[in-house]
C-alpha cells in the first residue's frame, strides 16, 4: 500500500496570486482561505495562530520572505525589504525554531545570489521557499513511515494539540504517524484532547481526522489520566516545537502533564518531529524561551469571556517535557530511543533507511 | 479574629415565596436568582448544574421535598407527592451521596410524624430542611477552622472546580479552608484551574474569590503540572462528591490527574469534605457509579459548538482519586491522615475539638 502523495488538506500553498492559507482560527466553523501578497498579513496571521504548527511556520516564513522581495526593482531595496520582513517575522513567535531556521535558509540564498539580477534573486528565493515546502511534505511522509511500526493494530492513541496537515506543509508530524498507520490498514481510535486554551485538538485535529475517516473521540485535557487508567489508550504521541540537544522537548502546554501521566500508567510517550526541530545549540529544555500568550487566549472562548473581569490569568503557550519521560523520538531520519543525546547529534548525518512497506 | 458568620454569597435560601437559588450557569455574566415552589424546576436546575456542589445538592433536595408536601391537604396525598418528588430528585445526579442522604433524613421525619396533622408534618419537614441547611453552614465553618492550619502563610494554592459558597449552604468545603486562612490574616494566592467542561473554576471560583478579595489566577487545566514544577503552588486542595470507606475520593473530573501530578512534584494533596460525604457502605472508589455527562457539556462552550459535528465525545463528570495519593482529608469533625480507613469509620463518633483561634 502506498500513502496518498498529496495530503487531503493543504493549509498553506504558493499561488500566482501570492500565498494562500487556511485561517485555522475559523475552524471547524468555516473553511476560509486567505490569499495575500502582504508580509504583514502573514506576520499577523502567525501571531493570531491563523497559521500555526512549527513546520507550517517555517513554510509561511519562507513564502513571506519571497513576497517581501517580489516587487523590488533594485538589489539594495530588495535586501532592505527582506531584512525588514525577516525582522518582523522573527518577532511573531519566539519558541518555534523552524521560523528562524527558514529565515536563515532564505538569507543564505540571498547571500549566494549577491550581485545577480534582481529577477534572478527573486526566482532563487521562490525556488528555495518551494524547496522548503516540498522538503516539509517529504519530511511528513518520512515521519509517518518511520513511526508507523510503533502503532499496534487496534491501538487507542492519545493526541495533543494539532500535528496534522494544518500544522505542516504536508501530512503532519505526530499525526502523519497516525494517518500512515491507518492507511496501511491498522484499526485505530484517536482520543484527541481538546488542548486549551485554543482548542486545537477539539477544533482542528477532530476536523482533520474526520476528513481521513479515522475514528476520533474528543476529551477534556483533564480526562487524559482517566482514559489511561481505563486502558482506553495504548500510547501517547505528540509533536514538538523545539527539541534540545539532550532530548528535552518543548511542545504545546499540557504535554509535560501528559508525559508524566503516561509514565505513571506505563504507557509509551512518543514525540514526532522533523530533524529541523532539533536545536543542538541548546543543551536542555530549561534554556528555551517559553512564549506567554495573552490572557484573552484563555479568558475568551468563541467570542465569549468566561473569566470575570480583573481576574489574572497565567497562560504559557508551551511547556518542557524532560527527556526522561520520552519513550522515543520519531523523526524524518529515523526513530531515536533513550538516551537521546548521541542520536540527536548524528541523525542528520546518518539517517536510517525508510522501512519497507 | 472571628469568621464572618454569614457567607458573602448565598447560593440557596428558603423564603416565604419558596426556594431562592442563584443560577450558576449564568455566572460570571449574570447574578440571576430564581424563586420557585416547583419541584420539577429544582430537579432540572440540579440536572443543568444551575444548582451544583455536593453539599448544596443536599440542601436543595431537602427544600424540594418541603415544596412537594407544602400544598397537600391529606397525609396520603402528601406522602404520594413526597415519594414522587424523592424519586425524581434521586434520578438527577447519581454520584453525589448528599442527595440521597438528605432524602433519607427527610423521609425519616415523614415516618416519625406518621398520623400527625398534615400542617404539622409540613412544618416538621421544613424544620428538618432548615436544620440540614444550618448544619451545612456550621459544617463549612468547622471545615475551615479544622483545615486552616494546613495552609502556610504566603501559600500558593491550587484549587479545582468550585468548592465555595456556590457549592454549599455555607462558605464552602475546600474553599472554606482557603477563606478561613485568609480571614485569619494569611497571605495567599489561589490558582484556580478552569475545570473543563463546565468551567466552574474559571467562572465560579474566580468570581467568588474576587468577592472575598483573595488574589486569584486562572489557569488551563493542562497548566497545573507547570505551576507545580515552577513552585508557584505549595499545596492542592479539592472537594469531594463521595469518599469511600478506604479514603478513595470521587470528585470532579481532573482531580485524579492533579493528585498524581502533586505526588510527582512532592506537593501535598488535600481533600476537604463534610463527614456526610463519607460513604462507609462503599469499600473503595471503583464501586462508586460515575455519572457521564452529555456530549454537549464539552462540545458547546458559552453557546458555541467547538467540536465538529459527528465527532464523538467522552465526558465523565467525575473521577476516582486513590486514597494513596491523598495527604489528608479535612472534615467538619477533624483532619484525617493516612491510613484513612479507621479514621473515616470513627470520626463521626469521636470528632476532634475545634482548634482555638
Amino acid at each position: 500500500m502506498v500513502n496518498n502523495p498529496h495530503p487531503i488538506i493543504e493549509s498553506i500553498v504558493w499561488t500566482d496570486q501570492g500565498v494562500q492559507y487556511l485561517d485555522q482560527t475559523r475552524l471547524p466553523w468555516q473553511e476560509h482561505y486567505v490569499i495575500t501578497k502582504d508580509v504583514e498579513t502573514i506576520a499577523e496571521a502567525i501571531e493570531r495562530l491563523e497559521i500555526r504548527g512549527a513546520p507550517a511556520l517555517g513554510v509561511a516564513a519562507a513564502y513571506a520572505l519571497v513576497l517581501s522581495a517580489a516587487e523590488a526593482r533594485a538589489e539594495n531595496i530588495l535586501r532592505l525589504r527582506f531584512e525588514k520582513a525577516a525582522e518582523r517575522i522573527r518577532r511573531t513567535r519566539p519558541t518555534a525554531v523552524n521560523l528562524f531556521w527558514a529565515i536563515q535558509r532564505m538569507s543564505m540564498v540571498l547571500e549566494k545570489n549577491k550581485g545577480s539580477p534582481v529577477q534572478e534573486i527573486i526566482e532563487a528565493l521562490l525556488k528555495e521557499a518551494l524547496s522548503i515546502h516540498e522538503e516539509d511534505r517529504e519530511m511528513c511522509r518520512r515521519i509517518g513511515r518511520h513511526g508507523m511500526s510503533l502503532i499496534p493494530d487496534l491501538a487507542g492513541i492519545l493526541s495533543h494539540c494539532n500535528t496534522g496537515a494544518l500544522a505542516t506543509g504536508g501530512e503532519g508530524t505526530a499525526q502523519a504517524v497516525i494517518t500512515t498507520a491507518f492507511s496501511h490498514g491498522k484499526t485505530i481510535r484517536v482520543y484527541a484532547d481538546e488542548t486549551r486554551p485554543l482548542l486545537q485538538g477539539a477544533r482542528l485535529t477532530a476536523w482533520e481526522l474526520r476528513k481521513y475517516g479515522i475514528p476520533v473521540t474528543v476529551i477534556a485535557d483533564n480526562t487524559a489520566a482517566v482514559i489511561m487508567k481505563e486502558r482506553k489508550v495504548d500510547l501517547v504521541i505528540v509533536g514538538a516545537d523545539r527539541i534540545a540537544a539532550n532530548g528535552d522537548t518543548v511542545n504545546k502546554i499540557g504535554t509535560y502533564a501528559l508525559a508524566l501521566l503516561a509514565q505513571f500508567h506505563g504507557i509509551p510517550f512518543y514525540v514526532a518531529a522533523p530533524v529541523t526541530t532539533i536545536d543542538l545549540a541548546t543543551g536542555s529544555g530549561d534554556l528555551i524561551p517559553i512564549e506567554e500568550r495573552a490572557a484573552t487566549d484563555l479568558s475568551i472562548v468563541a467570542g465569549t469571556k468566561i473569566i470575570p473581569d480583573d481576574v489574572s490569568v497565567y497562560a504559557p503557550a508551551f511547556d518542557v517535557t524532560p527527556h526522561r519521560l520520552i519513550s522515543a523520538i520519531i523523526t524524518d531520519c529515523g526513530v531515536l530511543y533513550p538516551p537521546f543525546e548521541e542520536g540527536l547529534k548524528n541523525i542528520r548525518i546518518h539517517p536510517a533507511p525508510l522501512p519497507d512497506d
